[in-house]
């Protein structure tokens, strides 16, 4: 059974907007956070000092259902979809007290940083891939990674 | 011929991050301001003091195909692409030198504030929809709007 | 002996920016989680759904000791240092492991908002007052509380 | 004459915050755009690609007069209070139609990078410092810089 990262967290005041309810820019940001948690549990960073891949967003979404207020807390829930060679894709669900607050999803890649500061596309080191097995959809992802095809 | 916004911006220092680029949640901030410049032209604002509308968001997705960074300047260009009885749909490029730098989709809903502070589903005044006509892609989606199914 | 409210947490990594280091600016958000925290831990909210009262800053401050990398865990110690008849006093304190990171002042009054969303200086409460007095640096502050002459 | 740097700017809707204002950490923000712009203006980028020194804030404060709101434009203007060996000082004034909205000061330090990702104090180049003689309240402050004490 394919695990989740499940994150409780209380909305700030910095994070509301003059409309009352929490700015929508926020859910990216929210689903980053249980990203970058689902990582440390796996015993991995998302960016050691000093390493010389980097993993930027290709793709975010979000579907925005319910609107979450100041001080409120909710839950987030997020779990790999896939992984392939060269990108790893999350699924997140925003929840509070068990009603959907929000859904979205995340994709990103494995790039090497070149020394004159830009990045080119690299395969998921093999040991990164292994760490994320327990919390990947589809095990088989990883083991039988796919080419990518972009 | 349906018209567009474009936007020219600089890359702030607080929108970068640790990676040395721009934050991938500043770019649904970027598609934002582009959309409220919109609304601006077509003598409107998207939040008035004491309205009794709102426009949250439903959806929002962006792809992103290469990096900004601190200084950089670019442009942001945003349409609209579907009005229905009660909501609207954007798409928006941002590019460098007209180079694509990431595209994105918004989807925003009209809403009615009820007395107790939350908000229901309401339909789009006529004159708001009027004065967005000239920026809709298909202006007939204005005029001869479908009903939501959602 | 006044009681300060101590919180721990990990920095974010859109909390950090292209030098590598937490943005400045979030070191105010610091202070505000704590002072929140703070209100919360004394049975308050800053800022209940429908109250006629607010609370902006009046003035903040802070000096950075050293920098805060991401993922890296800190504390934010936050007390009262004063109070008047409308306003409150804070300071913060940021560390790591025990090492000074940041240190910062925070200030704010007491508003009423009028019915044109304008907002008027006022006293502050009774109630709110009573509750946030075991976090005063100097309980007597609040019971002789001093008149604002600004 | 010492020169300011002026900047017209307007609220983001992400600026703003539940209270129905901009939030208190973009001021700080705001103070960093006119900075930036300043040094642009000075012909310098404070972060240009593959720099090994950087400038690191030491201390920002700020008081708040009057709110801002969503969609309002205002007024920045900063300009050079002090330049000591290793330090710049600025004094910040944001203004709406001549009506003072809040008053900051920044203090930035020069740091070089050391090899393991540190950063340790260092004098200001000669050229920055030429360049920003314009923009500096007492120029003399840059001929005759006085050693830090700090």
């Amino acid at each position: 059974m394919p695990r989740e990262l499940r994150l409780r967290r209380r909305v700030q005041f910095y994070e509301t907007d003059v409309a009352g309810i929490v700015h929508f820019s926020w859910f990216f940001r929210y689903m980053e956070e249980a990203e970058h948690a689902l990582w440390r549990e796996a015993g991995l960073s998302i960016h050691p000092e000093r390493s010389d891949i980097g993993w930027p967003r290709v793709a975010a979404a979000c579907e925005f259902h319910r609107a979450l207020k100041f001080e409120q807390e909710f839950d987030i829930a997020i779990r790999i979809t896939d992984v392939t060679k060269r990108t790893i894709s999350y699924a997140c669900e925003m929840s509070q007290d068990g009603q959907k607050i929000a859904t979205g999803t995340l994709k990103i890649a494995c790039v090497a940083k070149l020394p004159d500061g830009s990045m080119k596309s690299a395969e998921i080191p093999a040991d990164v891939a292994d760490r994320l097995k327990p919390f990947a959809y589809r095990p088989s992802a990883i083991e039988d990674r796919s080419p990518d095809t972009a």
